[in-house]
């Protein structure tokens, strides 16, 4: 845990925020895989952590503004739980820890948020993603279960973005962390992914890694021959000399604070010419869209320009023709680049995701669209200041998105089917990092890691 | 999957047994960590994999008991599904490796249920696990969602168990396999574990050798140097001569059988003398109470067996005192041994433990326990050939239940709490090994692992 002001202050000015009725927070709960008891590693609520730190199972929060409440529910470890999982601090010392008051038993949840509804407080919560939530909050509420989602508070959501979208300087420091872990399962994965491997065994080595690391896995590693589908995780598949292999991952520290990023390197020792080629261009938008990274810059931009990067590239290998800047605002970039250039980070690897991405990553100027490509940019409004993102463009040569539109004679003006032809059985391609944005720019997180192909090579065969 | 005959022969047999009504048999859907989309590894639900074999997400299955039909409802993968997670076979393709029918869209679904509840048939559904699909119960039932658990078919759940209970020869290969990428778990473990090395550390190493095994974890490691706590998970704490630890793990395979050792061993090359005298009196409860398993042998009768043991060794230590049944009928051996010998061991590593323990591991006749100790034994009932299980007695030393009973007398006549006081900070120790019961005995699952002390401490320096 931070220290008792950092929660005491983040409370202060969430509370200043939404003014007034009582804010309802749950933390999360153990959750089975095959039964009820076999758990999945536990994951608290990445908004739980932000305001009270307190990493257990089944606690709530309620935060009651119009009279300046904060109470805890949540129960002691009995005698028989000690038998199970040991002895653990009582609540009131977590609760001391994060600066709040009143801790209350669990039965007592209930009846709180009953006589707040009864005396007409306005009940916020933020919309569930777990579906023992989703029941929870209807049963103390008395809002069905359908309807739980839609009755969520906008002003809550909001405000919880507005002050979770600025990292502070020890949240930086923890970021810092997670990538430097993030990077060393990189160096693992590139220094050992020879000719027979499968990619199941690779993909459990860098799980080693984040779990040594103090924390966990932040998303299910995607390692695999196959990057050309971009959420394509570890299979028992077995790497060979020319393929190449696209890895994206990232730790988790033990405060729950995510690393995201992505390398593509070869199997064997050295990329092929074309592999090469089309790296090139990777790490031309790459670098071509971080470098304008700075507060008041539309991260869209960032997005268009990795777009128009990449156009120019694959015109130079004759796979697109016509003018870039047609191409990209016509959206034939997307046939090889279909998702978005990054997305804000944080306590979650997506940050904030579960508030959905046109509060957490646009304005009311700025709509997310509903096009194919960009309607998958998760961030496309202007930075700021403290913001922590992601920059991730990529090459894939989806053979089915191929036929598909070749069928359909979309975007010829812009693409040279008969040479994408040739890619078909190329795969996909990207790089990643991290950025925190500075007051007058950018700066990466963690320690570099190789990323040119001179450099990937030489760490290959180190 | 296995071959399709194999299913088809499940199902017809569960038919034959329940013989009216639908059955409605969720598969399960991906579940979100800290957002909807950072999912957890999918684990498919047992039950559907017993009976049909498809590991695949957002799947339902209804048997029209009355109509004779089967139908597997799902939808196939859009062209843009394509572009994040590639290409897929067709359900067909999948219901007809299970040998089932027809294929509708889940949008058919809740029609279905409708239908059939209309027409007056019995809706049999199993206890969901899984608040998704406790929600999913409700909608496509109407009963509340505070009511789906109670209104579970018994029949069903009993039908199921009855078919589960007895492994088939190719259940028996895959459980082998597992229990072989668990033995190396554990083998890793035993020669991995030094001085200074973290929990988390040797954890990490544990789970990706299940993953590279093709499967996963089959529950969350306890690898601890507090073995005491019964369920202890691994922590960033570091382990250092002098000090034992308890390693407890198990593999799935890619088809989710399960394995589920546990070794106890020291950090340092060698046992200390009072580590080899506890660990002895448990090696002893552990070949005595696995010796006398055979079909029709009470598991019961095996747990009383072991806490004799554990009785008899403690007495020879000076630990405890008077006569042995008196004690272990009085309840006096859960002070060191608090917890059941063993389970049942299938497609769960607790197997079934979702349809509740007096189901799975009891009778009318012989009902579970509500005394402690024995409440926390899962199986109890006569044994059949085809069933397979775990044992693994454990003496645990937990401080907070000495303290407890020596200030409340509680079994004085029994234990010699000053001479008890001396182990406070000793720890726990647990040797668990999983059996197929055969027709005339038992078989140990996988091939035999380090399990004396010379074993152990010759495969830790070797």
């Amino acid at each position: 845990m931070f220290a008792r002001e950092t929660y005491v202050q983040r409370r202060e000015i969430l509370k200043n925020t939404v003014k007034s009725g009582i804010l309802i927070i749950p933390g999360n709960k153990e959750t089975g895989m095959n039964y009820k008891d076999n758990w999945y590693p536990f994951r608290q609520d990445s908004t739980f952590l932000y305001y009270m730190g307190i990493n257990l199972p089944n606690l709530y929060i309620v935060i009651d503004l119009d009279e300046d409440r904060e109470i805890l529910f949540g129960d002691d470890l009995t005698p028989e739980d000690m038998v199970w999982v040991g002895a653990s601090e009582p609540l009131n010392t977590y609760a001391e820890k994060c600066g709040i008051a009143e801790v209350k038993a669990m039965s007592k949840l209930k009846e709180t948020v009953r006589k707040a509804k009864q005396k007409g407080q306005r009940l916020h919560y933020l919309p569930p993603y777990r579906s023992k939530v989703t029941i929870e909050i209807s049963e103390l509420t008395g809002i069905p279960v359908a309807e739980v989602g839609a009755t969520k508070s906008i002003e809550f959501i909001k405000a919880v973005i507005a002050q979770r979208s600025i990292k502070s300087e020890e949240e930086i420091i923890e970021l810092h962390k997670a990538v430097n872990i993030t990077a060393n399962m990189h160096r693992h994965a590139i220094r050992r992914t020879k000719h027979g491997v499968s990619e199941k065994q690779i993909a459990g080595e860098l799980q080693a890694i984040a779990i040594a690391g103090g924390g966990n896995i932040s998303f299910p590693i995607i390692f695999t021959k196959n990057g050309q589908y971009l959420h394509n995780h570890a299979t028992q598949a077995v790497v060979e000399n020319g393929d190449i292999v696209l890895c994206d991952c990232g730790a988790e520290t033990a405060m729950n604070y995510a690393g995201d990023m992505t390398r593509t390197f070869p199997v064997a020792e050295r990329f092929t010419a074309i592999q090469r080629e089309i790296y090139s261009i990777v790490l031309d938008a790459h670098e071509s869209s971080s470098s304008v990274l700075k507060p008041g810059h539309k991260f869209k931009d960032a997005h268009i320009l990795a777009c128009n990067r990449i156009v120019e590239g694959l015109k130079g290998l004759g796979l697109m023709k016509g003018d870039t800047q047609e191409a990209v605002n016509a959206g034939a970039s997307t046939l090889f680049f279909q998702c978005g250039l990054g997305h804000f980070m944080g306590l979650d690897v997506h940050d904030m995701e579960n508030f959905g991405e046109q509060l957490v990553g646009y304005t009311d100027e700025i709509k997310k669209s509903t096009d194919f490509g960009l309607k998958s940019l998760r961030l496309g409004k202007a930075l700021e200041a403290g913001n922590v993102l992601t920059v991730e463009p990529g090459i894939y040569f989806n053979p089915y998105l191929i036929d598909a539109w070749k069928a359909q004679g979309k975007y010829s003006d812009f693409v040279n089917y008969d040479k994408v032809e040739q890619f078909k059985d190329f795969g996909g391609m990207r790089i990643e990092e991290d950025f925190l944005i500075t007051t007058t720019g950018k700066q990466l997180l963690g320690e570099p890691l190789a990323k040119t192909i001179e450099e990937l090579e030489e760490l290959k065969n180190s």
